[in-house]
């Protein structure tokens, strides 16, 4: 069964399509945990405790999380160790993992990305990976074979959350599509042999939801294409601008935040897993008001 | 001083614009110094000392590397921390580090990627690091900014010398450009405050030897826009092909050559360290034929 089947099943039965995203930056730690903390072995020992209590506080009602491998490779050898350990830790508690990070390059290098991530001999448990595709189809196809092979998937970037993306991804090409219409027609195409049950791909998009116009064109012109939703939140995406990037099932993608999870105990007092637990709760119930229950 | 500036001067010195590719793949090396290597943290290791001899014959006549950051990532954080000791020792012999890895990611996170490679807590001695614009300026600015702060510099992809690069990068834009060419524009604008004595910025861009009309049409619009260039060698780059990259002073870019000089001994015998060096004499005799002497 694809991959893309199985997380579907798994936001039906929780009724929730929520990613909860560990980029986890060190001052989001309580002042306690990041205290004594200097050289970047112990630094990467405290964000795995903050992200294990993070996991075992939400996995039970969000199906994913999203780990951005940037905050932890800034960290070397040490912020990688930490970053396998929060992946296999939140696989061993029944969450798919998406590894973000946009990785791209051509021909044999992309199968080594692919390898290090999805393959047989992958350093630690990743279900999808975010991918950026500029280079073309050559340097896609490697993470695709892939991802046949070990049931994997990915989402590539099309239309993404930050205020600049409409600077190139809106250019107009001479047959009228924008370039971030075109390179969605290019992860349509990617991903058709990975068509699961639901009509979705486990080849899929990363749509921001700030740019809610967009998300409506790639929606509609794209009807297999899952998305990975950034933007919700901290960003100032809401519910309401996610709306259409939803079918008539309440499916279609899963909705990422972040900060306001990791954060929330800034916010509303309490422990952070506590705290965080309960902003997914009012995640879901946001999301829900607007895209409705999510059926087969 | 900018990097950029540092970089062509020893390009000058030495009368060679040659990077070495250490894209190490552990098939390249010899057989009795794979043997008995099974686990990541062992295969780290013996990538590491063939890169040290392959650095020890080569950084004398030589003025840079390019470290592709897949081969290391694949071996997780063993992988990750030879890489990191690979740039420190290329660095201590003199050679400058571009950090090949295609970053890219929106505001903060970019700063994350930025930190990680160029910043002052970064944990490994780079000078470039390869990047990826599809995100626009506010995805690029952060790693400019840091190069701005502590002397770096970047190489954005323009045009890739992969096959079906053209599939995205040719694409016609409504006012006659290609997207290419317009991501060279964006290059161009992101390094206007690091431009250096030779007319060059310390932001450059890919620019693959394999599409030569592509790179003769950049390098006429875009002057102050400095060339990683691969492709030459195993991909099919020739130096007649890479003759319209480079300026009248035979200045303009770096050429890459990864398995040509990794995998020499293959072809031509000897020890690997030997027979690397002699392939870089070659390609620098190979590339002087056509660009010329290189001056000031």
């Amino acid at each position: 069964m694809p991959i893309i089947d199985k997380l579907i099943d798994r936001i039906v039965a929780m009724q929730n399509p929520t990613c909860v995203g560990l980029d986890t930056i060190f001052d989001y730690l309580p002042e306690d945990m990041r205290a004594g903390a200097e050289d970047n072995a112990a630094i990467a020992e405290r964000i795995f405790e903050f992200n294990k209590n993070i996991i075992d506080g939400v996995c039970d009602i969000v199906p994913s999380v999203k780990i951005q491998i940037a905050c932890y490779e800034m960290y070397g050898a040490a912020g990688i160790a930490c970053f396998e350990r929060t992946a296999d830790y939140a696989k061993q508690k029944g969450l798919f993992v998406i590894a973000d990070g946009k990785r791209n390059d051509i021909g044999n290098t992309a199968g080594f990305y692919a390898a290090a991530f999805l393959g047989e001999r992958a350093t630690c448990a990743v279900d999808f990976l975010t991918v950026n595709g500029y280079l073309g189809t050559d340097g896609i196809q490697p993470f695709v074979d892939v991802c046949k092979q070990n049931d994997k998937g990915l989402f590539a970037l099309v239309k993404t959350s930050n205020p600049s993306s409409g600077e190139f991804q809106n250019l107009l090409l001479q047959d009228g599509r924008t370039v971030y219409e075109y390179m969605g027609g290019l992860v349509e195409k990617w991903g058709k042999e990975l068509v699961g049950k639901y009509g979705y791909s486990s080849v899929g998009a990363v749509v921001g939801a700030t740019h809610p116009e967009e998300a409506a064109r790639l929606r509609a012109e794209f009807p297999h294409m899952f998305f990975l939703i950034p933007g919700y939140g901290a960003q100032g995406g809401n519910a309401e601008m996610l709306r259409r990037c939803f079918d008539g099932r309440g499916l279609g993608g899963v909705v990422n935040n972040s900060r306001g999870v990791l954060c929330a105990y800034k916010k509303k007092g309490g422990t952070y897993f506590a705290a965080a637990r309960q902003a997914c709760i009012d995640m879901q119930r946001d999301l829900a008001s607007v895209i409705g229950p999510m059926s087969r």
